[in-house]
């Protein structure tokens, strides 16, 4: 019996997946999470982030850095050159959404990008407010949507007709 | 009125916080957080895990790397000589958590080790297992735990009892 | 003849310098720079920067995150832990001066550290604006300031009088 | 208003430019730079050179490294994989002149690769002479000539005729 | 004269082999190399490889990590968005080998890739042994074969059939 | 049974060893290592070395530089701030011989920096003669010596008497 993981080949050895038989294709993948806080850590951002925009810049400018050393921090994905990734933020009740959009022309997503984006810009908000409050919770990391590649378009539940 | 975020000065400016003045002390945190799959996924892993084991080893050498290069992923992070990280895994109910415990002995904690460390080790999960199912959901990142320093001894909620 | 060069041994090789024998100390150094460009580009930027100071956020977060990198730039740097490292702006006539600062308590200084800083975040500077002006000039960079260490305080010409 | 700086969008925020619906073509850029300095640590340094290279192959290969970290270290350049990069150096009166050459063919051009190389390779030569004379001023940092891609032949006030 | 190095220009100096000329191809490289041990070491490792396979993992992913970074540590190599590079080990009497194979469609070949991937998952077994025997010794490293490209295919002795 | 291997655990799973009930000492360490090629390649370094030394001169930088890596590529090594490391170079009977030499003053030994520095310096010097002789091969690469910490003095057989 093989494996039904793509990262491991027949002995159940660790692999990374040979993409040079697959077809460079125009691909997008939209990731999202969050980080809940108290309300007074919330209320700190917002107003740093009125003054000057320096948290949520700061946390923006790292998760697109991160999204360019994702084939650096998960093993077994490519290094990709990216067309593109970017981050955006929304203040919701208790918390701060994070989404971030990745897109190439390559043989393989960019799915990790955008979720390796997404996680780090969300850690270096606790980081940057963890004075504050230490018991900030991360989650809801995941994926959104992705357009393009043999497997095609594919959406989240409740994103069905999100468009790109 | 000065912000009450370490990491912002008064006029909102992102900053890293100055540890001159600090003492070298012994610190120690430790991080949680899981990753939510199908059962198929979570079946698939457990036997590539059962078989060889390198789906979880994967996993825990990227968190362990990425602890490693936390000051290069979170911008206002210091750089630490980390004395030690170290991840594990847990299999529950339709998910699988995550643990790590990070120590040094330096002028600030290493928090952000532990949790990034976690999130790269879930992320490497999701990336492993994202062929089966691109609705993992990775959540409750978390410090749990947190010992030495200044502002000393710290647990989430749940965990007050727990001894590093 | 020695080479009178610390980073060359009597041969002509490129040597890092051995700190084994040096004693830990608290250093300081200061360096700046500046990016002149047309009166366009200032504009923008200007703006950009009243509007969210997304332009000059990310180059302050560029220099910081290069700061960190020095050791792993410059062939013979020592890699430092960094105690801090920040980034200031100045609009002046014609052009944008930046000021970096770094210090940290070690056998070597971080005078390298402040030079790297202010580059990388003029580097960022030219990288946004360069649509505008491709003319633009970097300039200037120098260290302003030492304190710490063996050869104790110095003051670029002109700043004779700096504490820092 | 929509900003002019193609990294802001229409609110302010940073982005990393999409150039996924850009043409991939040849691209070349040259950038030029140099660090003034004392006739002693000249001096040094054109011995050292003589004897054996080691300051300025140092400096050359520190500037080449560097060029292939430019998508790491300006946070929202595209990380490329260039065709070639070189540095080279010419002594002048007072100063040494770094020059560096890049060549991709890509959707985006290498002006901030050929940019960094200069850059690092002066801040490296800056390393290795700071112990005879702390007040070398590295200056003269910009592009000298681009051609290819969509904005096509570009060049600096006074290298009118040059033909890459 | 001019040199027979493709590294060194006709005045010596080291150069980064301009690739945009050449055409991109499917290219595929393999190296091997072995480590040398006690019998107690090798004993452990196999031992530690039956149980969990971490100490095999562990170096397994050390290597195709070390790959995705060749253009980083090896001054002049082409940074590459390799296609796939994987890792396997054999016991041997009185030592373990290491063969890694590396893919991609590019305009260079990834040799380089190879024996980086071999070098790195030797070291990490190295350091994962060294409590246990610091005289062990790595060696035979070399490419064992390529395909593709201008130089086309090409075998080490002994190797003169293998297909890849 | 718990492992002899100090990097798993007694279930088998791979472990960074926690340094932190250590003292910090000054420690050293050298290791050697060579690679083999055909005259015509040798000839052609020496030759490049003699006009410029920019062969070795790179592979130096090379080494030092990967040295400094050597927590980034080795995933269960300790992220060290090393005091020096070194790389020479002497010409044998048709190979070129590679030493390293670390130190620093810490809670655990470089001698991985030292066998990094060595590796990635032959990696290098292979890159830029591989188009004169592909069958190059790398190899003897060991600990020669080591000084300092709990395990003390440590000399590999045949250098008994060298002293650090």
């Amino acid at each position: 019996m093989t494996s039904k993981l793509t990262h491991l080949d027949e002995s159940g050895t660790a692999r990374m997946v040979d993409v040079g038989g697959k077809t460079p294709a125009r691909r997008t993948a939209v990731a999202g999470g969050s980080i809940a806080m108290s309300d007074e850590a919330l209320q700190a951002i917002r107003e740093g982030s009125v003054k000057k925009g320096d948290v949520l810049a700061t946390a923006r400018i790292a998760g697109i850095m991160a999204a360019k050393k994702t084939g650096e921090l998960v093993p077994l994905c490519h290094p990709l050159p990216i067309d593109a990734v970017n981050v955006d933020f929304t203040f919701e009740h208790g918390s701060i959404h994070a989404t971030a959009t990745a897109s190439i022309e390559a043989k393989t997503g960019v799915e990790m990008e955008a979720i390796t984006a997404v996680s780090v810009a969300l850690i270096t908000i606790y980081d940057m407010a963890k004075a504050l409050d230490k018991g900030m919770v991360i989650g809801g990391i995941r994926l959104i949507a992705k357009d393009g590649g043999k497997s095609g378009r594919w959406r989240a539940a409740g994103h069905e007709d999100l468009e790109l």
